[in-house]
């Protein structure tokens, strides 16, 4: 039993060094995570299926902070609300993973088990089959998009004096600290909402 | 007049040979951009507010191709589309540049300007101050998320024979090449009802 136990923690090993490299630089490379591990590159390429391999091992690491459970027995607009803000914290805490993640097909099983879990969801919602996908990347881009602005600078629009853009100033001068988590509520609550009125009144039915 | 002409041009080719580099790499060093423009680092340095305003050079590089008339002699909710449309063209065509630009503090005068005008469309139309920034960071972010999303494969999901995910896999098989735009219009048409919602419904005046 020991070679699958020492492989598995190898790709753990192997998954939690990329996610580090990416964490502090923006990206990766398989001899990077070799030198970090002190072992050969070939040695990695022994464990996973080429940078796209080492690439889902990250992308599970990441979601695995996304607690799937909220998306269990509740309708499917609480369910999909819930899961989005576990989503968006689980990225938040690793925003330079998304551009990488966002384009990057999904291959980790947990990862897939997750969105299968969503497209049944939906699904039995009585959405159309053709409305799904798109209604799940709209959820997954309004996430991503939130999680990046997490990381924005407090003051986003830097208004010195002198600057002509009163009313920019203005609203900024009120704006409080929350409006990264404002600006996703406005958001969510205005997709949800889209998506239970394409229920009741039909388009969701038409491909 | 020579010198002031000169330094313009100095600052456009700072800024593309910035932007190029972003595009290839997903990052710039100043000493990078000095070496492809074949001067020394300080040269740079000389034009340019150190990194910072390097990148707000890459910004408006980018941003340029925005169609700002899009904002102008129409209600804001059509003026928001047009111009979110417009938007989301221009950063598909860099979407490198997204991570870099959504977490440093926007001071580009052609940028602010174009916040400005967002702002005042949306005072003009009876928002409550504290609500103008968290809406344009909604909005900000439904752009660039979906910005990013155009650089995803075809097939987001690889869910090969075998995957037991079969209710996303019969999805998968009827979704089409319009994902991303689909994603991207119910994204957006939620966002605009929820807020005008919020105009008629009164949230809106409340800080």
């Amino acid at each position: 039993m020991g070679r699958p136990r020492k492989a598995l923690l190898d790709r753990e090993r192997i998954g939690a060094t990329a996610l580090e490299l990416v964490d502090e630089t923006g990206d990766f490379s398989v001899p990077e995570v070799a030198r970090r591990l002190g072992v050969q590159t070939a040695s990695v390429y022994h464990h996973v299926d080429g940078r796209a391999g080492v690439i889902e091992l990250l992308r599970e690491r990441v979601t695995d902070a996304i607690d799937s459970g909220t998306l269990a027995g509740v309708d499917w607009d609480v369910a999909l609300e819930n899961w989005a803000r576990s989503y968006r914290a689980a990225f938040a805490a690793h925003p330079r993973t998304i551009p990488m993640l966002m384009t990057a097909p999904v291959r980790a099983p947990g990862v897939l088990a997750q969105y299968e879990t969503v497209a049944g969801l939906l699904l039995a919602a009585g959405f159309a089959p053709p409305l799904v996908l798109p209604i799940v990347t709209g959820l997954d881009n309004i996430v991503l998009g939130s999680a990046l602005d997490m990381s924005a600078p407090d003051t986003m629009w830097e208004v010195s004096e002198g600057t002509a853009v009163p009313r920019l100033a203005a609203a900024q001068a009120v704006t409080g600290a929350a409006r990264a988590d404002q600006a996703f509520d406005l958001t969510l609550a205005g997709f949800l909402g889209h998506c239970r009125e394409l229920l009741r009144t039909g388009p969701a039915h038409a491909p």
